[in-house]
């Protein structure tokens, strides 16, 4: 991507920021990696939540990445649109010296992310400049500018996809009994490796056994055997982009339960695409999903919703679930990850990752393990 | 460690909140993933920022660990000395449920990690109980509890710094021409994975020639080549504890700049380590460093402070650098870290990471590739 994807994406930010508010905002502060990535091109993550490696000042005439030196030479080859600005001593006590001439009155600040700390120590600072800045909550303004992907944007995602899905195809022809579900995820994570991945999109879940019946389940040394189900969850990171798949999988054939179960969450995944379309409403595409589970007898065993969009972040909007309905948009990619857990026993989830297009969602995940109980 | 640590900690919390602030806190919110884990041995992380997997209500009669369905089975088998209250629908909506005659007037939080929204959010609901209650910031005090270490948990972390010494001991000796950053990093974090580390406490720096001028570096596909520094900065996690090393080795003689360099970074190591004892001031220390590398011309290149703690997290309290004196505590596991960066040409940092004890500071990271360019 070239440095005029970042200035139409910064000059949109400052369009949106000055219609969208009561008191319109003049300026924008990003400190939330990803949205640091999309709108500069700088990749640096924050290696420990508390430890910034940059943020981004934009306004209407002015693109500025501010970090510390160990980034300046990764912040001035990454990001070529924006001016970088050392910090000579710490980002609150440079403010007046970075702020300089930009007469910033209302300065948008992301919410979800900023720590309350550091809002107390930046708005005092901001108020003793001429003029005075204030900060102002930007509703996750440039989450939802994400959430629309541009067409490169989904090629890579493409290609992320494409990545898992081939490692999970040749991960699971090699499962056998006895292997433990550590060594399974690290088989998952050297390919991704191998593969050219930046790195993993979140920690893989290999779950086995009773262990599949945590939603979350952290590999143990738990060894796998033949006919219960086994979750792989798992996800690359390549140029940025996420990926995000989850295949259930038996070596032998599984007891008549998890089959009528597998039936199911199959069933509720097939039922819940037919019905993704352009603007039609989150909490119904779960619905439908949910209904199928429900009526199977199986409603207080999927707890969480049906899937959640995936971008620079690997969790990101839109959120597919029982409450907050918002319109699927076109451009948007999302997962499709119904499940059932029976704690103690098992559980099975089925989740495809999918982009939203004018005539509806096309499948990024190709990996065509699948089982027909029927 | 068995579930009376974590009642004493605990109830050491509950005193000092007590008796810290002018209006005692009769209650903590604990959202630090290493706090969380300090105070109930609650293993999971967040994998996303904004994605708590929980959070600990305590106080001198209740120990809370209030999570959600996925982390439900994993925090009863961690976590016994804490009753687990899975969430109905979301944190704030379920606060009038979990906090059901606990009569909190006045709840420390952790302001360094709370998002600004979350805090609204949270003030307003806590406003609508009956006693109201108010959020008190903390003021790091778990942190600052975690910072002086127990028998066990200096024992945690020698392991972790153990198992990182072998590794870096034996990707040093097989270093050669022509191997990229990229696969060296990647030596070390299999090795890590093998040897049974949970991973690594960081993403490994593999910094060769020009590259090691930079302190942050991230690996590259830069072909290693002889007679340049190549900084190697690694650590692995352990049951929770991190370790964290740093070498700078070159493959064959370097020239006599880097030779003058290198002396420099060593003797303000060893200078430095020789005036650490109890109750020292850390910026005293810093200096020690600071001015063996000022006096050596090279005082413009050393940008970041000479050490932090090392515990839960990779990097915590204490802090070593030329601002904040704060008198070194007995117990305290930091890292002494002095380097010089020349942009352009290529830097070096030696790293130990030592516990101080009551006679000075054991050095915990075993590895002894050290030159002697005398």
């Amino acid at each position: 991507m070239d440095g005029s994807i970042y200035t139409q994406r910064a000059a949109r930010l400052v369009q949106l920021l000055q219609t969208s508010f009561e008191t319109p905002c003049d300026g924008a502060w990003i400190i939330k990696p990803e949205s640091r990535r999309y709108l500069s091109g700088f990749s640096a993550e924050d290696n420990f939540f508390t430890e910034s490696s940059g943020s981004l000042l934009i306004n209407g005439t002015t693109r500025l990445l501010i970090t510390d030196s160990r980034y300046t030479l990764a912040a001035e080859n990454e990001a070529p649109a924006f001016r970088v600005y050392t910090l000579k001593k710490n980002f609150v006590e440079d403010i007046p010296d970075f702020t300089r001439n930009l007469a910033l009155t209302h300065l948008g600040f992301e919410e979800d992310y900023l720590t309350w700390d550091l809002h107390r120590r930046t708005t005092e600072k901001l108020a003793e400049l001429s003029p005075p800045t204030t900060l102002i909550p930007m509703n996750s303004m440039v989450d939802s500018m994400r959430e629309i992907k541009e067409e490169s944007e989904i090629a890579a995602l493409e290609k992320a996809a494409d990545m898992i899905s081939d490692i999970l195809n040749e991960v699971i022809s090699a499962l056998k009994p006895g292997v433990t579900e550590k060594d399974v995820a690290w088989q998952i994570e050297s390919s991704a490796r191998e593969a050219g991945a930046e790195g993993l999109s979140f920690p893989s879940i290999v779950a086995s056994g009773p262990n599949s019946a945590l939603p979350h389940a952290v590999p143990t040394d738990r060894k796998i055997r033949p006919r219960e189900p086994i979750i792989l969850d798992a996800g690359v990171r390549l140029s940025g982009y996420c990926s995000d798949i989850t295949r259930t999988v038996f070596l032998g054939e599984p007891d008549d339960t998890f089959k009528t179960i597998y039936r199911t969450v199959r069933r509720a995944q097939l039922e819940a695409l037919k019905h993704i379309q352009p603007s039609v409403e989150s909490t119904r595409v779960d619905a439908v999903a949910r209904n199928i589970i429900s009526d199977a007898g199986f409603g207080a065993y999927f707890g969480h919703g049906l899937g959640h969009g995936v971008g620079l972040a690997t969790h990101e909007g839109p959120r597919l679930g029982p409450n907050n309905a918002t319109p699927l948009r076109t451009g948007t990619v999302f997962t499709v990850e119904p499940g059932i857990y029976i704690p103690g026993k098992g559980g099975v989830r089925l989740e495809e990752m999918v982009v939203l297009e004018a005539k509806g969602p096309r499948i990024l995940t190709r990996n065509d393990h699948f089982y027909d109980f029927s």
